[in-house]
């Protein structure tokens, strides 16, 4: 069965939208989001462009900053320093990768954790390692929600990670975790992969890797959720070879349509949360 | 072959003492840790004798402030801040448990990250959870120390951990993560324990049962340590039943004098490393 990320995310932004409509109601403003992108990087401008609709679909209030590659660090974080004054500015993101020339960590630790939607901040890293509630990145945010919208049991289930990226995989297994399953992180100097991805009542990918898992390395009734998004022949592909898997898995998500509307849709409902965290406080 | 805490810890010990003479000659003043114990849980107060000891024993100035089971929170977060504005004082750490009436999660990170020796603060759990240096928490950093000084090798190697906590488990992960093993966290909630504990090059027990794990639950020539600290008939035993398994292992910790001296080395080495950063800012 597919675990269909476009359907459910649009099933998802018909209540944002009401959501959005009685914010604004209450609050005179919708939630707004501010995008930085610093250069011309064609996959990061396909995806600051997505989240630019969906922000609109929904109403939030999304603005594109487009910065120069040139850009020196230290005028990128007075940029992000007067974000992170203003108050109409709920949510900000910096739109990774960023150019050599500047120090990743330092930009995204600049913004304030209460604006940090993509929750890549040390506190909100930290709030999450320490089970506390948090902005949680988007990818594996919306992996959970795709996950609980077919009611996939994760209780006592042994999941599987391959890849553990700081933005991915890394909180990917603390959410897993948090909800109780067992979880086992695998990456490239992991020996015997197929050994682990087949003991595996969930398969979760994040490597970049195309064609990495194939159907031989899950196993029968595996939940496979495919975080790779790869150019092959001028069409997006997986991690995980979709053709030969399809049938062995009892859930498995595709590419395109898959994971991808599900981080766009955590991403809204961090903005969304953002928001009314301030008019909390 | 045993892995001797108490062996290791002596000898880290004898390195300390120069380090902290050094400091003094450098610094004219030796580094120093203020101990918070709250009330008189025994466990607590033996726990505190040892590190006050042990700071004794390689020359830095050890602290304990005893205060009442009854005082408020209020109260003794005030005092925090206090020991957070003495330039004198290097490191702080609060001995858990706390007592209920106490929010044990805002104590913590009242705490300055610069003075966290304990690494439990939410910007030290960042830190550590987005691979960034950080002061980390010493009993995951203790059991680092152990295996790396008996040359263990970590690298693609399968770990596995039972038990989850903030305190040891989760961080556990993540430093064996970050030296490229593959990680497999269990639990509370995992099924068939003995079949993940099976498959460890590995294995960490940090639950507080005793004798979860036996020798049929182990691989030939695993790695296995135990974190367990708990009290049967009179004696300290572990979590690990030390008979069964101390034949079929490589390398096993005792209980006591395995990972609870390198706990308290870890916690000396965050003293002096705190105190050095201060300086070097």
């Amino acid at each position: 069965m597919l675990l269909d990320g476009k359907l459910v995310s649009k099933e998802f932004e018909e209540k944002l939208k009401i959501k959005v409509a009685s914010l604004v109601e209450k609050y005179h403003r919708p939630p707004s989001l501010v995008v930085i992108l610093v250069g011309e990087n064609p996959a990061s401008m396909s995806y600051v462009k997505s989240k630019e609709k969906a922000c609109k679909r929904v109403g939030i209030n999304g603005k594109t900053l487009r910065l120069s590659v040139d850009i020196k660090e230290e005028e990128l974080l007075k940029i992000i320093d007067k974000l992170n004054k203003d108050e109409t500015v709920d949510g900000m993101i910096v739109q990774l990768p960023l150019p050599d020339h500047i120090n990743k960590d330092k930009v995204l630790n600049k913004v304030f954790p209460e604006k940090d939607v993509d929750g890549l901040s040390l506190l909100n890293a930290g709030k999450l390692a320490s089970r506390q509630k948090s902005l949680q990145p988007a990818t594996p945010k919306g992996i959970m929600m795709l996950l609980d919208y077919y009611k996939i049991p994760i209780k006592g289930k042994h999941a599987v990670i391959v890849g553990a990226s700081n933005l991915v995989g890394a909180p990917m297994a603390r959410l897993l975790l948090y909800r109780d399953a067992t979880v086992t992180v695998c990456h490239i100097h992991t020996k015997d992969l197929a050994f682990h991805t087949s003991e595996a009542d969930i398969l979760v990918v994040a490597t970049g890797v195309i064609n990495l898992v194939n159907g031989d390395m899950i196993k029968k009734g595996a939940v496979v959720v495919d975080v790779g998004i790869n150019r092959l022949d001028g069409k997006i592909v997986g991690d995980v070879n979709f053709e030969s898997c399809k049938d062995k898995a009892s859930y498995i998500t595709p590419v395109p349509g898959g994971v991808g509307p599900m981080t766009i849709n955590a991403l809204l409902h961090n903005v969304i949360e953002a928001f009314e965290e301030k008019y909390d406080r």
